[in-house]
Parts: C-alpha cells; sequence; structure tokens
C-alpha cells in the first residue's frame, strides 16, 4: 500500500490538521517552508485528470482553509498552492494531493525553474494547436 | 488597468486558447516550457481566499481541459499546476491565475526551492497550532 493510504488509515504516524469524510490535511515531513500541508483526498486518484470535479472542488475548499489557516497563525504574506501532476512533474506518490506552502515577503525561497523561449511565429501555431 | 484586464478587454494581444462567461486561457509569454497556459477569469479576486468556491470550482473545470489537451497535443507525461497566491509567492499581477506546465521525463525542469527542516518536536507543536 502507498504512503499516503497508510497514513489515512492511521498505519504511518503523521502530525494531522484536519480530516472530513473526504480528505485530510497534514503537515509535509520535507517542507519547502515550515507549515507546508498536504490536501490529500481519502479515494485514490493519481492525477487531476482522474479526479472528479466534485471532489477536486472540495478539496479547493479545504485548501482555501489551509491557506487562511497559514495566514493568521503563521503570519505569512502569500502561499504557494500547488499540484505536481503526474511523475515527470515531481509527483512521488501515485495519489493526488494538493501542497500548499507559506511564503514571506525576501524568504530566499523562489521556486525557479529554467525558461523556455518561444522563436518567432511559434507561439500562434502552438496557439492554434491548442486551442480548445 | 492592470495587463490580464487589458488582455480579456483585447486592448493587449494575446494567443487564446479558450474563452467563456467566467474566464479566459491563454499561452504565458514567458513559458517554464513551451505550451506553458495561464487560466484566467474575468472578474478581478486578486486571492483564492477571495475567490469563491464556484468560480475556483470552474476554473478548475476549464484546467482539467487544459491538461488533457497538453497532454494530447504536446505528448507531455504530465503538467505542473500551480497558484502564486500573493505577492510574496512570486504573483506578478494581483489577480488571480492558475498556471499549467507540461512537463517531460528528464526536461531538466526541476523547480527547485531550498527546503526547511524541522527540529525535533517542532513539527507537533506546529501541527497543534495550525489544526483546523
Amino acid at each position: 500500500m502507498e504512503n499516503f493510504l497508510k497514513i489515512i488509515n492511521g498505519e504511518i504516524p503523521s502530525v494531522k490538521l484536519y480530516e472530513d469524510s473526504k480528505c485530510i490535511v497534514i503537515l509535509d515531513i520535507n517542507p519547502v517552508a515550515k507549515g507546508h500541508c498536504l490536501i490529500i483526498p481519502k479515494q485514490v486518484f493519481a492525477t487531476v485528470g482522474e479526479c472528479p470535479i466534485e471532489l477536486l472542488s472540495h478539496l479547493f475548499d479545504v485548501v482555501k482553509l489551509v491557506d487562511a489557516k497559514q495566514r493568521k497563525v503563521l503570519a505569512c504574506d502569500a502561499t504557494n498552492i500547488f499540484i505536481n501532476n503526474g511523475k515527470a512533474a515531481g509527483q512521488e506518490i501515485p495519489h493526488l494531493h494538493i501542497h500548499v506552502v507559506p511564503r514571506y515577503e525576501n524568504d530566499g525561497k523562489k521556486i525557479a525553474a529554467k525558461h523556455d523561449e518561444y522563436v518567432k511565429g511559434e507561439m500562434l501555431i502552438l496557439g492554434q494547436a491548442l486551442k480548445i
């Protein structure tokens, strides 16, 4: 069984901040910043694409609670909210979860990644291909 | 007027992939990876905390469309979905928007940030303070 299910079942200890019938919130043991929370649905879906919008919507209701609590208790100035949606995006456990990381002015936590650059005309062509 | 409103109003050009009554999807002009999309609500809320859950839920319905389209058209292996929720978290325009970045195995785009470490007992104390 993967670790998030073991945590949900109480087989692995965790610092739990919230629980309802659909999800739990725990502290990440390897935090980007102290207070870094994970919102984890009890039902397992690997990715956002597989997760029904009703559950995703509930998870974001809980994200709002977590974000408000972090701002109040930690006096943080902002939060990064993110989903590593698949292994190639840094998802370590194939069980959808949402990160909420408290951020402070000049905290040196700039979340950096090398950027790409479009050549002339490339953006329009890609835009056509990606039209929904 | 801030740039996203100018884009929504057509005063600044953009490569638009989708539009409905509540939001637009455009290509980010400074992409982490080519095809990097922004989902932008037409009504302005600075942060997730200010945005009603009904709208947030709709935006994630559109995130699901964008994620599926990127995977299909770009053959990416995964996506990073994130919200820089406030200036200190890297939000450049105080108008909530959601990033969706296509990711590939070994694409060298590791989104890195310096991590914090809890000292013994600290996690439990913080967990108490952050209980919802």
